[in-house]
């Protein structure tokens, strides 16, 4: 299916709307400069555009099988896995000492949203590595390092996550996988994990598992796990694969979407891993794997969008379909067509911000030092995560019924968008538990990072107030709602917060969308990201009023509605 | 999937807050008084669940598939259908002169409600027949009524409806098809149509298809369009089908849901037909099957949205994660999880209300001819479609996310019917055309019609007021400013109204749902209705005023959004 990268929005953003200068200011990002970002973007662009995106039907119509206990890929991924390792892509942000470019994680959220609008299916392979190779970075022994993160960085080996069990999916550390230690430094893992992405392939060498699992001494709960590296085939000291480890893929799921992403079954019988982080330390490290793959989930879901807008714009376009004194009419010139194509693009856009601050924000947070910085990232992690992936679903929803019939019949590839992106509200914590960190964890602050956030988001509708009053004002007075709304909550007791946390999360996301709309049509007040901007401030800001009215319902409602009431019929 | 037919539900809507005991004091459904309507809802109940809800999903996993001509349906169709069939359901509505049960819409739409949940791919079939029955008895010539009616209310015939045709969707007047007159009273019809539900079968003996086609003296547009019925097998004068048709299925297609339904490619090469109605009048005709499919529809949607809530609701009661004090904790319990069962659950009756009131309004206003239920009816039934199709989209994605990671995995059922739901608010025109409707044709009464509608709201809500003031009182204030945006909107031009239609459409959705749970709470002030209206009318109502301010945003704002502005990336 056709796609382009959306590579001129997103260096508008980095260049007019977020300060994406910043970086190159400081010494950790010096060579992220304004030559480097614009080379590495068309070089990526080029790559989606013409080697993932046309590979994406393939996976969606010949998904991955299994084969003698061997997974064989869709037609065609190797060769685009191929591409995308050949390219350096996997250590876009890895430290340069094991290979990486060492890139800002600004980058890496563009590389990741414009991955997955080619090729979701695909792009989850370098998205696991990806965390993988940053979770050896901060936790593996220098040994185990220098072992594996060349070859996770050069793509000869990809590398999974293994945390999901049967009786445990969000509660991880119900876990049931045991580890025991061999005395020479390895350990034997032998459990069952469930949904594990890509966890066999034949598009590199090896595979890589970092798999949960608990000591014989290790409390219940997530207290007592750990964190332990498990390949598919034991390199020996030069890195060379070798024996085969006591690992298999039992069984590979049937999903609604990304067909071409195998989600095995696996099972470890005794096989040989390494610690990675101290023992019961496992959380810690996963959790390392887990923030930036947040980020990475709500890039694919705007990645997704992106897709399924251009696909729905093209259709739009073409289509025919009634007339006017001017005689055929394509369906873009029909109001509710034209509505549904601006608030695609508007909702596209505002997300994409949102994920591309939040990697700035850990980015700077990296290059300074500054706790501000730190918090910032922590809060707009859950949100990038949680909003980037609603917009991809409702997006893609919008993109089928722009296609009317045609969109539920399966060669129009519409229906695939919508498939696709289904999943990520539910994977890397569903939205419900990204809900939860952000009134939970993200507030532990007392609300501090939130309402510095949103003082700056104040400061810039005022500054916006001489070029364009209405829209400043707008803007302006919802963050002065939302402020207001902080502040509740944090006197909240938590379940309080709970019950209203996701309404809660999508006006935090409503107020934000609307500043990156504002500063954008600062940026261009006579031109379209000003006339997108009308659009998104005036007709989809305002849902966070009604929101924040659901955000403070309470939890008293829901529970007064029993079991038995909701089984009432 | 187990599924329980929400007999219970519908009883309680009809005689408590509906008003249903109105219609067996007409004379023409004196006979659909309480005991009879029991005994029949009972009587569906019982066929839903023990035999079409079991079959629901083997039609998702065997499609049906074209066999050397032939269209071979999912395992278990044929008996189900049969069941339907001699149940005597395909005359529920129709006239007692041919063999039909002469019971209300209302009823008529309860039962579709209720096999769209168990099946909806099956119930299609029955669908497309009643209203073909529908068409026949208003506009058919009494020999055509003599010779199809028997057939088609026993089911052993089943009809379609077609209508689009590849460059003829949405502006069906746009369609090629001719018809020739042969002289003899039959007419040959030549053409491709697209999109036909159910156009071949192996569930009955024969097919009739009312096929939209061009006389050669047509003027071009809708109104050169007639009517005709071109059955596959040509009947003899004692209704033995005998000859074959020169019509033909060119190919199935491959969808994104409803598998079970065979969706044609058809083919008339000179096909014999009997002209329905005048020449020229084919469009008239249609809208009378089309005006209540449509609402059948938006039961349709209301049907799968029960489904899909019963399936969550017992996987969140079943699923352990997490922990309280009092040890393992079904997802129930989290306050997420209960927020998204009481939405699924009070969107789902509210939409019912919707639904069954429209239909309460047909039978009134053919009950007692009088043009102000007629004019409630023909105002309901874009909401009812409309509004209860987006819920259907809406509550299955809810049933996917309550699954967490067990939603995308299809054998578990959730994403089937995610599947299944997103073609509801396409066919049967789409949700968009629905909002133009309610927005022009439906307010060519200068907005009469909605103003009694939210009066007899108003009205309703200060009789509330004594028992549950707050609650009345939020639904009272909703009217009134729904009132004021029909005001506002009949002063607009068209295209105005248009481009705000949608959300219109739905805020009026919203108010009109606080409505019948606020009566549903005053039948049931103490118990589980005003709990679940609680949370309709505190939480989800509010959202009426932001979509309000959508309604009113205009079009000049997404018309200076030009294609070339769309197309900026």
């Amino acid at each position: 299916m056709p796609y382009a990268a959306p590579v001129a929005d997103i260096r508008f953003l980095l260049d007019k709307v977020l300060g994406y200068d910043r970086l190159a200011a400081t010494e950790t990002f010096a060579e992220a400069g304004a030559d480097v970002t614009e080379a590495i973007l068309g070089e990526l662009g080029r790559l989606c555009d013409g080697v993932l995106a046309p590979l994406n039907r393939a996976g969606d119509l010949t998904p991955a099988r299994l084969e003698n206990g061997v997974v064989r890929t869709s037609p065609g991924f190797k060769d685009g896995y191929k591409a995308i390792a050949e390219g350096g892509w996997l250590g876009i942000s890895a430290t340069p000492e094991h290979g990486g470019m060492g890139l800002p994680q600004t980058l890496n959220t563009a590389m990741n949203e414009m991955m997955s609008g080619a090729n979701l299916a695909l792009q989850l392979c370098p998205l696991l590595s990806q965390g993988q190779i940053e979770a050896l970075e901060h936790h593996a022994s220098d040994a185990l390092k220098d072992l594996y993160l060349p070859k996770l960085i050069s793509g000869e080996w990809t590398g999974t996550m293994n945390l999901t069990e049967p009786q445990a999916g969000s509660d991880v550390g119900a876990l049931r996988t045991k580890a025991e230690d061999n005395g020479d430094g390895t350990f034997s893992v032998t459990g069952q994990k469930i949904f594990i992405t890509w966890g066999d392939h034949d598009v590199a060498e090896n595979v890589c598992h970092l798999v949960l699992a608990r000591l014989p001494d290790g409390v219940a709960g997530t207290k007592g796990i750990s964190l332990f590296l498990v390949p598919k085939l034991i390199p020996d000291a030069a890195g060379k694969p070798g024996e085969r480890n006591s690992l298999r893929v039992v069984s590979l799921e049937h999903k609604l979407g990304i067909h071409g992403s195998p989600t095995c079954v696996m099972s470890f019988e005794g096989a040989k891993g390494w610690m990675v982080g101290k023992p019961n330390g496992g959380m810690a490290a996963m959790f390392t794997m887990m923030n930036n793959a947040r980020l990475g989930v709500g890039a694919q879901g705007i990645g997704v969008a992106e897709a399924a807008y251009q696909h729905a714009l093209a259709y739009a376009q073409e289509r025919k379909q009634g007339r006017t004194p001017q005689g055929d009419t394509a369906i873009i010139d029909h109001a509710d067509v034209r509505r549904m194509l601006a608030v695609m693009k508007a909702e596209t856009f505002a997300a994409r911000a949102i994920a591309l601050d939040c990697g700035l924000a850990i980015d700077m947070g990296r290059a300074t030092g500054k706790d501000s910085w730190k918090a910032r990232a922590a809060l707009l992690t859950p949100i990038a995560k949680a909003h980037g992936t609603d917009i991809g679903c409702e997006v893609s929803s919008m993109g089928v019924q722009v296609h009317g019939g045609m969109g539920f019949i399966e060669e129009t590839g519409a229906a695939q968008y919508f498939r696709d992106a289904r999943i990520t509200p539910i994977y890397e914590g569903t939205n419900g538990i990204q809900a939860m960190d952000l009134v939970a964890r993200k507030m532990m602050d007392g609300g501090e990072a939130a309402s510095r956030l949103l003082q700056e988001v104040e400061d810039a509708a005022e500054g916006a107030r001489a070029t364009l009053p209405d829209l400043a004002e707008k803007v302006w007075e919802a963050a002065e709602t939302m402020r207001e709304a902080v502040e509740w909550l944090v006197g909240q007791e938590m379940n309080e917060r709970f019950a209203g946390a996701t309404a809660f999360l999508r006006a935090f996301a409503r107020v934000l969308g609307a500043h990156y709309h504002l500063k954008a049509a600062l940026a261009d007040p006579e031109g379209p990201r000003a006339r997108l901007a009308r659009v998104f401030i005036t007709r989809i800001l305002p849902e966070h009023e009604s929101l924040l009215v659901q955000a403070r319902a309470g939890a008293a409602q829901l529970y007064d509605l029993s079991i038995e009431d909701l089984q009432t019929a």
